[in-house]
C-alpha cells in the first residue's frame, strides 16, 4: 500500500517512525515534509522537521525529540565564547548534518537530493520529500510584530500571542519532484500529529498540493495534535486559542475539513465525537498518545488496521 | 619600536610569541600574516596561518602547533560517518572560529575585519594583519602536477616533488590596509622562520610589499627556517633541493638578499657564517631552535638585543 505521511516535526517524526516499523514495505511510505521553519544558520542550511525525522527514523534522536542524542555542543560554546548571541542549538554531531547538506546546496544541488543523502546515508528506508526546493519560509504574526518562524519558536520560546500567519514565498514554491506524484499515488493519506497552523497549512500552501489532497480518492486520516484540550507538544493549543478557533480535536476537525476524511482523536476527547462527525469527518477515538517507541509502532498499527484490516 | 613581523604558519607563530612576550609595548607590534594556503572547508573561509598565530598568541595551540589544544573532533568524525572525504582536520571548536569569520565575510566585511575580531576575541596584544584581502593562492607546481596548496602539504602530505609555485591572484592582490604602512614606519622589519616559498614568497609577492621591505632603511632581520641542512618543521629542505637551491641557511640567504641585511643562523651552521657574509649579508648565530614557549621568548630576545641593546 502507498502511503503518504504529511510531517511537520517531533509528533510526525514519531508517527511516522511507526509507521515505517508496521507496515511491510517501507519504501512504499512517502513522507511530505515541511521545509517552512528551515533556517540559515551562520550560512549553513538548516531544516529542523527533515532532521528530526531524518534522526528519529536513525533511531538517533535528541531527548526532546530534536538533535542527535548525546550530541556534543563543542562548536556552539565556543561561537558563545566569541562573542556569539547563540539562540539556536547546533551540536556537533548535528552540524555534519548541516554542512553535508549546505554543500550539496551549494553545489547547485537541491534540498531533495540533499535530503536523499542523508537520509540514506542514515540508513532510511522510506521516500523522503521536502514539499519544496524552493524558499518558502513561516512568518509568524503575533502582536509583537512579524517574527522569523524561529525568532519566534525558538529564541521567543513561543511566548508572543499569535495573530496570523505569512507564506511570502507560497505562491512560487514549486513542489518538490515527487510531490505531487506520491500524493496522487497514495492509496493511503495520513496527516501526521502536527502544528495546523506551522506544519501542516505550509505543505498545503505549496500550489497543487492542496488539490492533490482534497481530490485524492485515497483515505485521508489526520491525527489530532491536540489532546484533552492542550496540545502534545509545541505552540498548537495557543495558536488555536489566539486565533479564534476552539482548543480542542474538534477545531482540528473544522480546519481539516474537506481534506480529511477521518480524525484520530484520543479517547479523552471521545466527548467530541458527535460534534465532529456532524462536520462530516469520521472519528477513529483511540489512545492517541504516544508513549515511548512502542506507543509509536501501536498508534500507527491501530491507524493503519482501519484501512487495511 | 614598531616591529613588523613577516609570517607564515607555526615557526612564525612561536617566534611571534616570543617576540610579544618580550617587547615592552605589544601593540608596536604588526604581524603581517600569509593567506596563500587559506581554503574553503564546506564554505567555510579557513585561514590555517592566521589561526596559528592567534592560538598561539592566545597559548591555546595544539600539540602540533596548529588547531586548539585538547580540541574534540566530533563533526569531523560525523562528516567521515556521512561519507565525507575529510582530509582537513578541522576541530570542533576550531570551527566555530571559521564560521565567525565566514559569517562576517558572508556580510561584507574583509579578512583584515574577521582576523581583527577574531584576534581581539582571543585577548591579543599586537596588530595581525592578513598581507591581503583579497584571493591570493599558492599553487604548489609538482612532477604529478599543480596542487592547490592544501592538496600538496596536508591531503598529500608534502610527499611530491616540488618545481615551482605560482601565485595567480598575486597581480591582483591589493595589500590589507595597514600592511604597506606598518611595514613603511617599521623600526624593525623581522622576517619569522617560515618557509621562504610558500610562506615569505606570498607576502612578498603581493604588489608594494616587496619594494616596502626592499627600500626600507629598518633594520631587517630573518631567522633561518634551516638548521644544520634541515627544516625544523614542514617541506622548505626538500623545496630548496628540488627547486635547484642549497639546502642551508646560506640557501636561505641567498634567497633574502636584496631584502634581509641580517640572518639568524644556529650555531650549528656557524661554518655558513663567511659564505653568507660574502654575499653581503650579516650573520647572527645563536641558538635558534625554540624549545618550549621559554626558547621562543630566548630566541626573541636574543633577537631583539641586537637592535635595542
Amino acid at each position: 500500500m502507498r502511503i503518504v505521511v504529511l510531517c511537520g516535526g517531533v509528533g510526525a517524526a514519531r508517527f511516522l517512525d511507526g509507521v515505517v516499523r508496521t507496515v511491510d514495505d517501507p519504501s512504499a511510505v512517502t513522507a511530505i515534509c515541511n521545509v517552512s521553519d528551515d533556517l540559515s544558520w551562520h550560512g549553513l542550511h538548516v531544516s529542523p522537521d527533515i532532521d528530526t525525522v531524518i534522526y528519529t527514523l536513525a533511531g538517533l534522536e535528541g531527548e526532546f525529540g530534536w538533535g542527535l542524542d548525546g550530541d556534543t555542543h563543542t562548536a556552539l560554546e565556543e561561537l558563545r565564547a566569541l562573542g556569539g548571541d547563540e539562540w539556536f542549538t547546533i551540536g556537533d554531531r548535528d552540524l555534519a548534518t548541516h554542512v553535508v547538506r549546505s554543500e550539496l546546496l551549494r553545489r547547485g544541488g537541491t534540498l531533495s537530493e540533499a535530503t536523499a543523502l542523508l537520509a540514506t546515508a542514515r540508513g532510511l528506508t522510506c521516500s523522503l520529500l521536502p514539499v519544496t526546493n524552493d524558499p518558502h519560509p513561516t512568518i509568524v504574526v503575533t502582536e509583537e510584530g512579524e517574527l522569523a518562524f524561529q525568532e519566534y519558536f525558538v529564541r521567543r520560546r513561543s511566548a508572543d500571542t499569535v495573530t496570523g500567519f505569512r507564506f511570502p514565498g507560497a505562491a512560487e514554491a514549486r513542489p518538490a519532484p515527487g510531490v505531487l506524484e506520491a500524493i496522487r499515488e497514495a492509496q493511503l493519506i495520513l496527516f501526521a500529529p502536527s502544528n495546523p497552523f506551522v506544519s501542516i497549512e505550509p505543505l498545503l500552501s505549496v500550489p497543487g498540493v492542496r488539490t492533490a489532497i482534497a481530490t485524492s480518492t485515497a483515505p485521508r486520516i489526520a491525527i489530532s495534535p491536540i489532546i484533552g484540550g492542550e496540545a502534545v507538544k509545541g505552540p498548537a493549543a495557543d495558536m488555536l486559542a489566539s486565533l479564534g478557533h476552539e482548543v480542542s480535536a474538534l477545531g482540528v476537525a473544522r480546519l481539516y475539513l474537506g481534506l480529511v476524511d477521518t480524525l484520530v482523536i484520543d479517547n479523552a476527547d471521545v466527548g467530541l465525537v458527535d460534534d465532529i462527525e456532524k462536520l462530516g469527518m469520521q472519528t477513529l477515538v483511540l489512545d492517541s498518545m504516544m508513549r515511548g517507541r512502542d506507543g509509536r509502532q501501536r498508534l500507527a498499527s491501530e491507524v493503519l488496521r482501519t484501512v487495511a484490516p
